[in-house]
């Protein structure tokens, strides 16, 4: 239990538990973190404090508050909201928690407990542009931005889908026509578009369970994960990246690996000239009407962590997926052109994503691609959205018309453990609104 | 020269310059951040690259970047502005440019020479509410919040007034009544009125001058400095502040030291149940109508440091100032009771300052009082301040009904070394706009 508990580095949203072992998770409701009282009190007192450096900021149920409190731990850079009025989002509340369906087992469950199964720290459901349900828990608010994971990634392949639509970026270049650094990596001669779509061959295990695997690597060196004394490895996600082997071919399939997402960051950074976090402020925050800044972490030279580094407000992440279910178009005006949309819905080819080998279940099922870091599910309601580790979520089905942004700090660090259930209720809804 | 350059930690307001020589210093327009291409470049070239952990972050010139990205580098909270509109700050400008005046030598200089010699940042000006001149260079802007350094120690010791007013602090009582902790520290026997005032007697030098100055062991037990391998001493503020040792008396005389407002910030967590940053954001940013966010640095289990860790928007700073100008009232409402922006004004006995033995120069002449952590002029225009050492400023000029707020990154860490300038031009400006 108490290796479980200890989630390890989690940055990424790959689809699979791993050799995880699924002890019987805690009962939700006794790891909230305003009942731990975890870092209440001046000081809080020693078993209820959180630190970066000794690495309890990532132990369950710690994680329930330092989800929420990610800048007070790490450096982070501001997507600044800019300063006109934050965009309406109007509310027409719905009865949502008794709404019963029948969980990954088969057995009866409902929304509320789908929810409290889940870990769920905050969710916002849009439907039709009104908030029909939005909750929060512990200690979520809906002013602090919360730790996206790799929801992250399906901003930056947006920003990326933008510059390629504008002529900034050509998708069809290799990686080395904008990042010469990677040119003796495992990127040397992958094109910008397979880094898109991660049809990339690179040694790159997102294992957590392997003490060895990359992700470890990464996490310390981009100042994700504390350094043991006498640290000697790389010191930036850039000193990682260039040392990534080639391990198979690029273009033979899909393999979800963060390393793409960095690398995609590095290019986009590269292209537009602006940070990553700049860029997104520019581009999406300040036009969508955000009501609060977002953040992404930092390692030790500046560079945001482009494949899981985003912490944003709930209800802004809800502003975007909104936009995006309307075709790039809110808030009074275009704000990702219609192609790039498109783009994403049309997904790519489901064959490519079939060779990654996920069990056929909600989220996963036969038929998906992965597309500008975006999941695609092909299915008849043309669902497709954006997921983090630990249960965050942009569910975006345009059929029932329908936006849900959800942030969770589930105890296992594998989307398996809860997206065969949380998708098995947002279909449920869907189904519900459409009747 | 390179001595002088690496400016060491700023934390403090220290009036004096200590036994630091002054050296010719740099013509301010070769040290532009942005012609200098100071974190340009992803990544930067290692020479235009600025890093926490090797001390970079705190050499001047790259304080010129570095203090417009504070959180970058290090952990910060929030100071959360709310999610309403900004309030109006109606512009009138100036041309204030060619303003001339005597400097602290005699010689006649300008307003912009003045701005220029004294490494401004950002500077606005309020007359009667209206902003008549605003100025950002380098890497400033406006909506990037700048280390404001001990303006920090107002903010905390007006909050600390806020609840003396309502009864919720007793400026009578020992600060052991608060914080038991410090019982047996220099402060056991101290009253809160003796600490928000800072006349105690307790060992604590801020001379930047000397390695083993007290100001150093804050530095890195809070997370401002970085610490060498094997760092063995405290590791957040408060393991710091319960160590100090008493030295004289307290109540004989005003001393300055940044660890008195640390400690009051302590207090006022106790009084409130609410951290700093929760209680300014409730208390004094959501109801500015503040345009951005600002934050504080923290340590490494997140408590704010009161003595110099905020970071500041320079606009929301200056309607702070203007509110503090309106008695108090601002954006509406009445924010700071009257009574506590009287007591500030009122100052404290200049007897006492006049113990701290400084020359009889503008911003520290005769007469002068320290109040709730703000300096107190007793002169004809009842003139009071915040400030920050580098050159950051709250100027408040009641009788011109004149409010300025400046950002600036002084290569010299101590405030003699461009206070007499600096107030030399404010004074001029006040009797221009008095004509």
């Amino acid at each position: 239990m108490k290796k479980m508990m200890f989630a390890l580095l989690a940055v990424t949203a790959a689809g699979t538990v791993h050799a995880q072992a699924q002890p019987a998770l805690p009962d939700p409701a006794t790891t909230d973190p305003t009942s731990l009282q975890l870092m209440q009190g001046f000081p809080p007192p020693a078993n209820r404090t959180i630190r970066f450096a000794d690495g309890t900021y990532y132990q369950f149920p710690k994680t329930r508050w330092s989800f929420s409190h990610i800048r007070e731990l790490v450096p982070t850079a501001n997507v600044w909201r800019g300063t006109g009025p934050a965009s309406p989002l109007p509310a027409a509340p719905m009865a949502l928690d008794t709404l019963s369906f029948l969980d990954d087992k088969g057995q009866p469950t409902t929304w509320a407990e789908m929810l409290n199964r889940t870990y769920t720290d905050s969710i916002i459901v849009l439907h039709r542009g009104k908030v029909v349900y939005e909750k929060y828990t512990g200690a979520a608010q809906p002013y602090l931005p919360h730790s996206a994971f790799s929801i992250t990634k399906s901003f930056v392949g947006t920003l990326a889908a933008m510059l390629v639509a504008e002529g900034a970026l050509d998708p069809s270049a290799l990686v080395s026509k904008y990042v010469p650094e990677l040119k003796d990596s495992a990127y040397g001669d992958a094109t910008v578009r397979q880094v898109m779509d991660m049809t990339i061959g690179v040694r790159y295990s997102e294992n957590y369970a392997d003490p060895k695997a990359e992700v470890w690597d990464y996490g310390r060196a981009g100042g994700m994960a504390p350094v043991p004394p006498g640290y000697n490895g790389p010191k930036t996600f850039y000193e990682f990246l260039v040392n990534l082997k080639k391990e198979g071919e690029h273009g033979a399939g899909f393999a979800y690996k963060t390393s793409n997402a960095e690398v995609l960051a590095w290019i986009v950074k590269r292209a537009s000239g602006k940070s990553v976090a700049t860029l997104m402020s520019e581009r999406i925050w300040q036009k969508i009407g955000a009501e609060n800044d977002g953040y992404f972490q930092v390692d030790s030279v500046g560079t945001e962590s482009g494949g899981g580094g985003a912490s944003l407000p709930l209800r802004d992440m809800a502003r975007f997926g909104e936009m995006i279910r309307l075709d790039g178009k809110f808030n009074g005006q275009q704000i990702v052109p219609k192609a790039v949309v498109d783009d994403i819905r049309k997904g790519a080819d489901p064959a490519d994503f079939a060779k990654a080998g996920y069990p056929n279940v909600p989220g996963y099922g036969k038929g998906y691609s992965y597309r500008n870091m975006w999941w695609v599910s092909h299915n008849a309601h043309g669902t497709f959205d954006a997921r983090g580790i630990h249960g965050q979520r942009i569910y975006i089905d345009p059929k029932a018309e329908l936006v849900i942004a959800k942030f969770s700090s589930h105890p296992l660090a594998g989307n398996m453990a809860n997206i065969p259930l949380t998708d098995r209720g947002f279909m449920a809804l869907a189904e519900q609104l459409m009747k």
